[in-house]
């Protein structure tokens, strides 16, 4: 997701307003939007308030950014393990890669879009359509994967791949959520194992 | 959960005390934490700074009493569809009733625990783990109520009931989350009928 206003940048210019982009995201997400002020991101991104001003009209204008952002980098992470979704065995890696990433930061801070949905949906609409978007375009990279192996015969004709993507997409929410309460990955890997298991009841 | 404090107080105090954790309740989960100052706890529940002072030395105290809040009352909730379960049909009906709330509220406002989870996972330690309490609670009704259909045979000895718990409080979690940021019960309802068919593979 790329805003009208960023394709006008210099290259100087993008750096910086980038900068301030993973600086926010840095900080609303250990704090929560709230906890963080605009003076906060100047400061870590050590940006003149002009300069932040230049880039984003108020507060609002930057957490839209870092909603773009953050889909940005977890779709990204999303599209490395679903694109070549053909066979179970890739449904199987794709779980040890989401489960490897939760290791890595020790369980710590969730979903990057749960957690901003969390926070944002009762305050604030726009922010809340935004993210629906966001999660649709994950649910349908796991439709797309699993309308793969439909096609490729590894699950049923009667498979309903677009209740099986919600439903997986809902287990990987949960279950982070779970481990980032818990600091353990267990509920992440039960979460999404019993998934894959309901799905291999479709296997053809 | 109750606090000591609160077996030391009066009838009246004890209905202040509770007036002002409803209140505190409300509006944590309408804006968040972080959003929710004294002042306006004070303002709306009608109260000196003296008497809620009385009651809670600070915001801190205030949140773990929110977290107990609403532990109870999600719990209490919890128990009416859990504390029969004997029966597919039995976890069919709680099912419907979990359901039946998100309808009421028009899927506004997501999981109690989960929101504060989420809000305060990462910047209130005593809360997280609070809150861990709280969601062993919940998936202890879970795994007792699946032991209890195991027990009548209506689940094979294989099944593993601390799994399913976990894997369906997951489901339940994440449900409500997509279920919140889309406006619709389908998420919560794909997701919590995917895991009822998960356990139905493990029908006696």
């Amino acid at each position: 997701m790329t805003t009208r206003t960023t394709s006008r940048l210099t290259t100087k210019g993008r750096a910086t307003r980038d900068r301030i982009v993973a600086t926010a995201s840095t900080l609303m997400l250990e704090r929560g939007v709230a906890r963080t002020t605009i003076e906060d991101i100047q400061h870590a991104a050590q940006v003149s308030a002009s300069q932040l001003y230049h880039y984003f009209r108020d507060k609002n204008a930057l957490v839209m950014a870092v909603i773009d952002h953050q889909t940005d980098q977890v779709l990204g992470v999303q599209h490395q393990g679903l694109d070549q979704l053909d066979s179970f065995a890739a449904l199987r890696k794709w779980r040890d890669l989401v489960v490897g990433i939760l290791k890595e930061v020790n369980c710590v801070g969730g979903c990057p879009l749960g957690s901003l949905a969390s926070d944002l949906a009762e305050t604030d609409p726009l922010a809340r359509a935004r993210l629906a978007k966001s999660f649709a375009l994950w649910e349908e990279l796991l439709r797309a994967g699993l309308a793969a192996m439909r096609e490729r015969g590894e699950l049923r004709a009667e498979a309903d791949t677009d209740d099986l993507a919600l439903a997986m997409l809902s287990a990987v929410q949960g279950g982070l959520l779970l481990s980032q309460v818990r600091r353990e990955t267990r509920p992440l890997e039960v979460a999404m194992d019993s998934m894959l298991d309901h799905i291999r009841t479709y296997a053809g």
